[in-house]
């Protein structure tokens, strides 16, 4: 890459790929789009106008949200883009296909990012005939123009001058990328997701709390934590803080940690017909009487809040 | 107990039990405390005073950060309390000799609640020979006054009027109480950390991570939405909401979900010797540069802010 990115092909536009388009359009950058499900253009015109202030703290709505063309075809087009956001369904064999086709028409060089969320790419490049060391995983959280996490994950054969492009690329749209060294499957996010959503699963099918308990047993504990310091730093103010409080908590609470280890692998959320049940009773009662719409509104305007107060801090703020 | 709180005993005087005096003293509750450390009468003064502008928020800070007695035997006072909260060292030894002599002098019906971290009641009720049904777990998280959740674990025989009057006294404080139904080491907010942390350490041990992104993995992208909507919520919204949204996510991303366990799993954090050592060499690396005592600071700060955000909504800040 190494020059400037100035226009973005959307190659597939369902939630990602739209929360995407107003990333890119809100920084000002031309995007190109595609998608070939029907009402396509008109979902992402809707998703443009509710995301009306999140453009207005940028600049002109008008004028910014704009600034893209919807095609039937994006292959014509690829040759005038400098990077590529790709966002099509999780399957590897469709992939393969649509992968070998970006590389075939984009020119030398322009980085080609997949959204996919768990799938590594060395997974779906076999057919590139081009370039395959410009192709690697840049995987947002949703909604990707306000949650700043990407993870970049290349395959064994991604160049490093594509890392460091895509990298310097998320960085100049006010994303914190990280940087996966070998390829997982769920990358980092996912898996941690995964790993605390097993042990979820399986305290509300056992019947120790309700479904509406254990989210109150995160969102009014660690969670609030979690927006704030990452598991390691949050270890680390347990032992007092720094490397050496890290070590000190980790000696101190091993036993009993391991203990509750022991425990939660024995009751592991085993996917079983009847548990799956019983978890999804529990979800049933206890989810039934949020009011959903608002919720998403309220979370999306307390999360913008979060981000401001934490952007003003030395500590939580700073770009690395 | 039934009747009002408004003296408490605090057994027990470190970060936990001066976080519970801050709570207790900020709501005009006068508090009797005790603590056999050296220097312990000293370290609740200055945490006071770091406490002041928590104080002020609520009222007149020498009136309330005074409203107090630092004791040496707290035995003989025990007649004057509606309410206990211990939070002695979590050792089975110790907690039944000190609940055995808890529950000899505190008036019948009054609540003696153990900030015990992961060792269930039923531990250490052994030589209660008085009233056993009144006690239970009240477990904070740190710090105790800002973070609202208290995890609350009765034993098999404790009584319903003590778990509806501890729910009821947390409640009165502005806390949110969570209710176990059966004991299990760890609880519920500690098992799901155990759970996250095993496959941080796992992440970062294997070269996959530094302990850095790992944590940025964390605060920019799942922590942010964990502070908001928890496990399960978070689970819906990403199904399109509703417990329908939960059954659908479950539906479709389970198969992937269950690869990535079984990737988790084969490669979880052993705790060998080995793995201790890059996980710890990361984590130096990682943390060196931080700075601890502003990065405290400005976690309470932000936090604070956090919350006055969340209370303000309809779907994130009622009691329930």
């Amino acid at each position: 890459m190494a020059q400037e990115v100035k226009t973005v092909a959307i190659v597939g536009c369902g939630v990602i790929g739209m929360g995407w388009a107003v990333l890119f359009m809100s920084r000002g950058l031309k995007v190109i789009i595609s998608d070939p499900a029907p009402g396509a253009h008109e979902s992402l015109k809707r998703y443009l106008e509710q995301a009306r202030s999140f453009f207005e703290e940028r600049g002109d709505f008008d004028k910014l949200s704009s600034n893209y063309e919807f095609v039937e075809d994006i292959l014509p087009r690829l040759p005038e883009v400098d990077f590529v956001q790709e966002n099509g369904p999780e399957r590897v064999d469709f992939k393969r296909g649509l992968m070998e086709k970006l590389d075939a028409n984009t020119r030398p060089g322009v980085v080609i990012a997949s959204s996919s969320s768990g799938l590594p790419s060395s997974a779906f490049i076999q057919e590139c005939k081009n370039e395959a060391g410009r192709i690697l995983i840049g995987h947002p959280f949703n909604p990707p123009h306000l949650i700043p996490l990407v993870e970049v994950v290349p395959h064994p054969d991604t160049t490093s001058d594509t890392i460091s492009s895509a990298i310097a690329f998320y960085k100049s749209l006010g994303k914190k990328p990280i940087l996966l060294h070998q390829e997982v499957p769920g990358f980092v996010s996912n898996r941690l997701q995964a790993a605390i959503n097993n042990e979820a699963y399986s305290l509300i099918s056992r019947g120790i709390v309700s479904a509406k308990d254990l989210d109150l047993a995160v969102t009014q504990g660690p969670g609030l934590r979690w927006a704030l310091t990452g598991p390691i730093a949050t270890n680390a103010l347990g032992g007092g803080g720094g490397p050496e409080g890290f070590a000190q908590r980790f000696e101190r609470l091993g036993p009993a940690i391991r203990g509750w280890e022991d425990d939660i692998l024995k009751n592991r959320f085993d996917w079983s017909e009847e548990r799956v049940k019983t978890l999804q009773e529990s979800v049933n009662e206890s989810l039934a009487y949020v009011d959903w719409k608002n919720l998403v509104d309220e979370r999306d305007l307390v999360l913008l809040q979060m981000l401001a107060a934490k952007s003003k801090t030395r500590t939580m703020g700073s770009d690395d």
